[in-house]
């Protein structure tokens, strides 16, 4: 086979065979197929796209490029949770060790913050001592001891994967669905699991800003994790304003030990229990995503949560000191107050151009040698739809850096609109998906 | 600037600045911007194309990245040829010695061929000896005191086009019309021309299959060209099936050899003839392309073309015992004719396949490293539009391979169709294009 003559097959809208895209997949692996005949490839996907049949031949071969992990001796059917990435979302680190507390197994595999969008595990390590790179073999002992774990890809998870993203992310053709979903459907397929509940965002701070977009990534992970044999469902939700209050890895998972102690932040809070109840019904510990929530619900109430949360911190090697007294954390050296100059509702919060003020304060990273101050961040006081009069506080920065703190003040401002009247907003939860369709979301 | 970003501008649609273009070509071309950067980029590219302005921009920044010959001390006006490529395309060969002949100075830089079309310099390179390499200063000397030089581009000439060239040959991003008309300009430019005429050619044998393609490429050439402050002229030609009767790198230099002496191959002297009229009227030796004609075909029956083509050759140090006795040059091991079964007209030679079975036969190369057999290829005995009666010879195949024999033959029957009634064909030249527009074209 003639990398050059696929390339022109897949730019004249082709369907590749199985063992064309296996060729250029694992000759690029191996190298045979040089990074510049891969890079016109994907450039050739994203304008062409890849049918269903494509995109799960891509899962698979990405998938088994690496080790799958068996997870079968642990007892329980294994859930894990896969958001598509926005700003604040910090969902995993308190909905994990809900679920996991509800007794349903949840081994999984997060990534780095990148472009816009943070991280699990940036937010993670924020906790000193927290180690996300454990083995294999730790990983499958931790979720056997204690039903969770929370690690970053290893060198053996889908290596297929890891060497094209890190080529897509250079060359402009991330925002395609076929490689988005082949790409996270190779990682979570090798984790282990029986079963995936996903979160797929839509909006400013979203990859996938239309909602028409978004529900066609959703579906295609759905295709493809149901032909893998995994019960996969999702929902469509909203990324417009940054989730919860805090945006900036250590003030996250602050807001998160908060919410573990049963404190509610209702956006957060809302989306992290509807995940937890399909997870806790893909588990088979509910038998309905109502009873799950009110599982979910019970488990947080209860402290059973904050112990596995607790459990986790200890067990993955995380300083229990800032967790159990997050006042004692490192402060900013920099504060700065951005106050409402009218009287008025909160109309909008721009999670896009929040996530670009994160990493200007330190909480983020354009590039990847970059590196991260765990302190940095915003914690918003107002959130869409509140009412504000002026003087009234409606976010605070947290940096190290005097440098950018005007400038960041001034973007922040604007990324924040008052208006006088109160409008109509977008349910936060926009759909259910499932492997027979979308189906309208009302909280009950 | 960041390569990244660029090239998601372009993907985007967007128009890229001169300095957004040499930031990615010079970088390119030293090396800061890696080969699947640009990769990427020429997929782009050739989904959204670049407007007139960005391909000046970047046949511009191709010609500045080397040397652009100075030839302002040669007297009159240097015209030179561009054909887009075909299969039997040898009338440089003839056009050059002819218009150099009527005293218009062509300074030539040619190519090799690659896929299915021949290429110049393969074919002078098959007279032992010839060499095509001459240095900067042998080009100038050679068109000062003949009038006539034909070589092929340095490395001091365009490398940017050179190098970006090699990487869109292996990346499925050849058939662009502004990365061909960059490539095109970015050489012809660097000469030190004062006028240029294309041929550009359509049909299956052609790059541009598509007459609206063609006709765009044209009008982008000469758009590019005038910027530059070039005469520049071009004609719309057939390329459906191989032009003149030969198509093979000796057996097309034999078939010039007697044309030059005056034989008449109709297609290949019409397009000859034509094309030399109006290098004649750009090189104002003459004041129509009528006119031009008609003095080029006195250069013809005088000798005065013969003469100045061997005049070339002895400079460029290729042997006069072929060139001066045709007969003496080595055959082919193995011929094989193919004859026609039924009674009828040639209805079509499709060119394109033509130009495989060339490569077969060992006429030609796909890969840059392949070597070529001189002697190898195919006489046609019988063009479209002739009458054939059964047992008649068609074309003969030669080769030194005996293995592919039988399979070159058999795949050579199948291009050749043969029809019970004569049907009519498009005429040879479509159109002449220029600055003003697009003309129809009738021979006088």
């Amino acid at each position: 086979m003639n990398p050059t003559e696929l390339i022109m097959k897949k730019r004249g809208g082709g369907k590749l065979t199985a063992p064309e895209i296996e060729f250029l997949v694992q000759g690029f692996l191996s190298g045979e197929v040089p990074q510049y005949q891969m890079a016109a490839f994907l450039m050739a996907v994203f304008f062409r796209k890849m049918d269903f049949e494509e995109t799960t031949i891509l899962a698979d071969i990405m998938l088994h490029s690496g080790t799958v992990i068996d997870l079968s001796s642990v007892p329980g059917i294994k859930v894990d949770k896969h958001s598509t990435g926005g700003v604040g979302d910090k969902v995993s680190i308190i909905l994990a060790p809900m679920v996991a507390a509800c007794g349903v197994p949840v081994p999984m595999i997060s990534g780095r913050g990148l472009g816009h969008t943070g991280g699990t595990l940036d937010k993670l390590e924020s906790i000193p001592g927290f180690r996300t790179d454990l083995s294999i073999k730790e990983y499958r002992d931790l979720v056997a001891d204690i039903g969770l774990v929370m690690i970053g890809q290893t060198a053996e998870i889908a290596p297929a994967d890891k060497k094209m993203y890190a080529l897509r992310d250079v060359t402009g053709t991330v925002e395609s669905i076929p490689l988005i979903a082949g790409s996270i459907m190779s990682k979570k397929l090798a984790e282990g699991i029986d079963a995936l509940v996903l979160d797929v965002k839509t909006g400013r701070g979203a990859f996938m800003a239309s909602e028409s977009e978004a529900e066609e990534l959703a579906r295609t992970l759905i295709e493809v994790g149901e032909k893998f044999d995994k019960k996969t469902m999702g929902f469509l939700t909203d990324m417009n304003q940054p989730l919860g209050s805090a945006v900036g890895n250590w003030l996250e998972i602050r807001e998160c030990i908060d919410c573990l102690h049963g404190e509610d932040v209702p956006d957060l809070m809302e989306i992290t229990y509807v995940l937890g109840g399909a997870m806790l019904l893909a588990g088979a510990k509910a038998l309905s995503i109502e009873e799950g929530i009110s599982k979910c619900r019970g488990a947080i109430q209860s402290g059973k949560a904050w112990d596995k949360f607790e459990e986790m911190v200890r067990r993955q090697g995380g300083s229990m000191a800032f967790v159990e007294n997050p006042d004692s954390y490192p402060k900013s050296a920099f504060n700065k107050e951005i106050k409402s100059a009218a009287s008025g509702y909160i109309d909008n919060i721009d999670a896009l151009e929040v996530g670009f003020i994160g990493i200007m304060l330190g909480a983020g990273r354009m590039k990847v040698e970059d590196s991260i101050d765990p302190k940095a961040g915003i914690i918003f006081r107002k959130k869409v739809g509140d009412s504000a009069d002026p003087g009234d506080t409606l976010a605070v920065i947290h940096t190290d850096n005097k440098n950018i703190l005007e400038q960041a003040a001034h973007r922040l401002e604007k990324a924040i609109s008052v208006a006088t009247e109160p409008s109509v907003h977008p349910p936060l939860i926009h759909a259910l998906i499932d492997k027979e369709g979308v189906h309208p979301w009302h909280r009950g």
